[in-house]
């Protein structure tokens, strides 16, 4: 219906309801345009909270906020929920199914999907941590691993079932480590007191010298420490070569048992992006123009994590600020462009980063001031700047409650095992020997 | 382990963690019993809200309790996530698995499950309200209908879409339908402001004369004449003979289009119940004595939906309140007879039943004192008595402000569309012509 109005107010497609896209929305609510937001899903989802679902500390409901409803002021603003098939920047136009919608302006912000580099075998037996629902039915396969372990034959078995190999050592992979480690140790003793859960294992395996690269030394070995304190493994310069579905091999020919592998190694852009012209960059990134434009058509915008620039030497992050700035940017040039004005060009304002470890640890490196913190001073911050960004007020208000249930009563929130593949465990669906 | 123990500590096996077999439990907690509570979910399920969770109104979360949680305190209660394949009575051993064990006293609190007698379109196609997972899909599926609608070519697929139908005349159906009702009608237009949702019909085909069957008269009417109020179409004394995945086809050979059928027409005994001996009633319901254990095997308890025995001229409810009562009941039983006791024959305290209909009114039949109420008094005393059979802290606080969210914002609390079949709308499960 979109392609049918007045050629006066202009159209703008926006794919993708992440961080980037729904702040690009934002600031063209309300103005003379005519907005088409399409997404997969019909809702946004907090992606930095997503392992805490997998751990069961947060709701799914808590991280996840219906486009809709964020959307239902705004008149000018047509949500579609599908999947972008094509794009022609040609022709102008989008492929939606049937349904053809052409644009004036066009905003690429369709984020980035796990990156299995290649390994098949990892792609097929691995969890990750990019979907809601995935997040989810991670939490319930964790705790299956575990009331299997209390049914176990013998220790052998018991050990084996119970143990989890996290790959990747960025925020994601570090985060959910400690939670699940906290999960295992901590919190779910109080149900199975007697299952050996001390003998549970968690891992984690990271190719690069050190957790957390983008982070100072400092706080890159208080966060070894104090993963190794929560009972986590943790192998450094290490790269997994295979995963049979109950032995990680690495590249150097060694193994280790894991029931459970949780690939947080890496992303890569949405396969949208393939489609779109000009020159793509490592993980098919997208090169954009310094007002986040393409090169040769500068009526189309790619943001977020699909966008390529590099900023002082630096490529840009794959982060939730970064595309909320991107996100903003956009939009502003495309309103700038409709009211005949200029926009000065895009500078990425890099405010930190944070990473939490466990219930009141945290590592956050603060930009303006320049500050490193650690410990329960960074958890602080870490839990003040979260509940700020999650997006409407009743995903706060859950967070906020399943979280005094988690860290006051050192619980966790939500230990429901949904079970859509078989009826009880005699069937399960990864099933290790 | 459970069989190893000395002889000298009795072993009680409950099949089942529904309300029966909790409440069973709960009454052999602390005692000189080891308890083995058997369940192929690691939840407690609050069936008679489950409605909500399919229409939005209430989280998953909100009405399932762990069962590790709830029975954490008491060191005799070991539970065991799975399903029982088989009981031998005589043995007095049930198979779980690779693990048999033997039991001095078995109470049976399997429950029932969706009797689609026999109509094998129906059971293919149609959705039922008996699972959390269930309920969270047809949430999931009802609201991509509505997506789709806004996508529709024409007039006609959009209402072929917005077609829903609901079997089955009793409190779950009427419940389910009235809520179905208001999402369409009043919920989802503030989400939907350009879609026609006053053209989405909801139907209710009941096979009698009424629908409530057991409540009084007056309440029927009123229930009937407000569903219509909310834009229910009911069809009272229509029976249904098959369902195409789009069509409902009526025993006469009428048909009504339907792109979503929800089956509330019926239960039937868990198939455990199938190895039992003894007498089976209508739907498969085990004959018990008046301590509701099997006649030629007193150390064995059939209860709740499974249990059948006559009082006063009419069979037992398959209700949770009668759940409750004969799972504390067995549990007296036993105690009584290891402490060389005598326990009155069991009677069922009928304390009346209750329906809501919408935000702010419902029916209720309540028996001593023998009082009819209905509308906003009724939909309070709901209110108040859901909240306070809530089992556990935490769900009975969601529910609280799921519901703030729901009644005084006119709201639906979840409006997530999880998609597990595929990305997007453009694949789509059970799809309408």
């Amino acid at each position: 219906m979109a392609d049918k109005v007045q050629s006066k107010v202009p159209t703008v497609i926006v794919i993708g309801a992440g961080f980037g896209g729904l702040n690009a929305v934002r600031f063209l609510c309300g103005q003379d345009f005519n907005v088409v937001l399409v997404d997969r899903h019909n809702y946004h989802l907090f992606q930095p909270l997503l392992y805490q679902v997998a751990t069961g500390a947060l709701e799914a409901q808590a991280v996840a906020a219906p486009v809709r409803q964020l959307l239902r002021r705004w008149r000018n603003v047509r949500f579609i929920l599908g999947h972008v098939e094509s794009v022609d920047c040609v022709a102008r136009v989008i492929k939606i199914g049937d349904e053809a919608i052409t644009y004036d302006y066009l905003v690429v912000a369709a984020g980035s999907v796990t990156n299995f580099f290649g390994i098949a075998s990892v792609m097929n037996h691995a969890h990750d941590l990019k979907g809601l629902c995935g997040a989810d039915d991670l939490r319930s396969h964790i705790l299956r691993m575990v009331e299997m372990a209390t049914q176990a034959p013998d220790a052998d078995r018991h050990n084996k079932l119970l143990s989890f190999v996290v790959v990747g050592g960025g925020a994601t992979g570090v985060e959910f480590a400690g939670a699940l480690a906290e999960l295992l140790h901590r919190i779910l003793p109080k149900d199975f007191p007697d299952l050996a859960l001390h003998r549970a294992q968690v891992s984690i395996i990271q190719a690069g010298e050190y957790l957390l690269p983008s982070f100072p030394r400092t706080l890159q070995e208080y966060a070894r420490q104090h993963l190794e304190t929560l009972g986590v493994t943790v192998r450094l310069n290490t790269r997994v070569r295979d995963y049979t579905g109950d032995q990680v091999v690495f590249q150097d020919g060694s193994g280790m048992y894991a029931s459970t592998l949780i690939w947080a190694a890496g992303v890569q852009a949405e396969s949208l992006a393939r489609g779109l012209p000009g020159n793509k960059q490592r993980g098919g990134r997208v090169m954009v123009s310094a007002d986040l434009s393409l090169p040769d058509y500068p009526e189309v915008f790619v943001i977020g994590d699909l966008a390529y620039g590099e900023q002082d030497g630096h490529p840009w992050p794959q982060t939730a600020p970064f595309a909320i700035q991107s996100g903003r940017h956009a939009a502003c040039v495309i309103r700038a462009r409709c009211a005949g004005r200029r926009v000065a060009r895009f500078r990425f304002r890099d405010q930190g980063a944070m990473a939490v470890l466990s219930r009141f640890r945290a590592v956050a490196s603060l930009r303006r001031p320049a500050w490193n913190i650690q410990g329960f001073p960074a958890w602080v911050s870490w839990l003040f700047l979260h509940l700020l960004y999650l997006v409407g007020f009743r995903n706060r208000i859950l967070a906020l409650f399943d979280w005094g249930f988690d860290y006051l009563g050192n619980n966790a929130a939500v230990r429901l095992i949904m079970d859509r593949t078989s009826h009880g465990i005699t069937v399960v669906h990864r099933d290790a020997k």
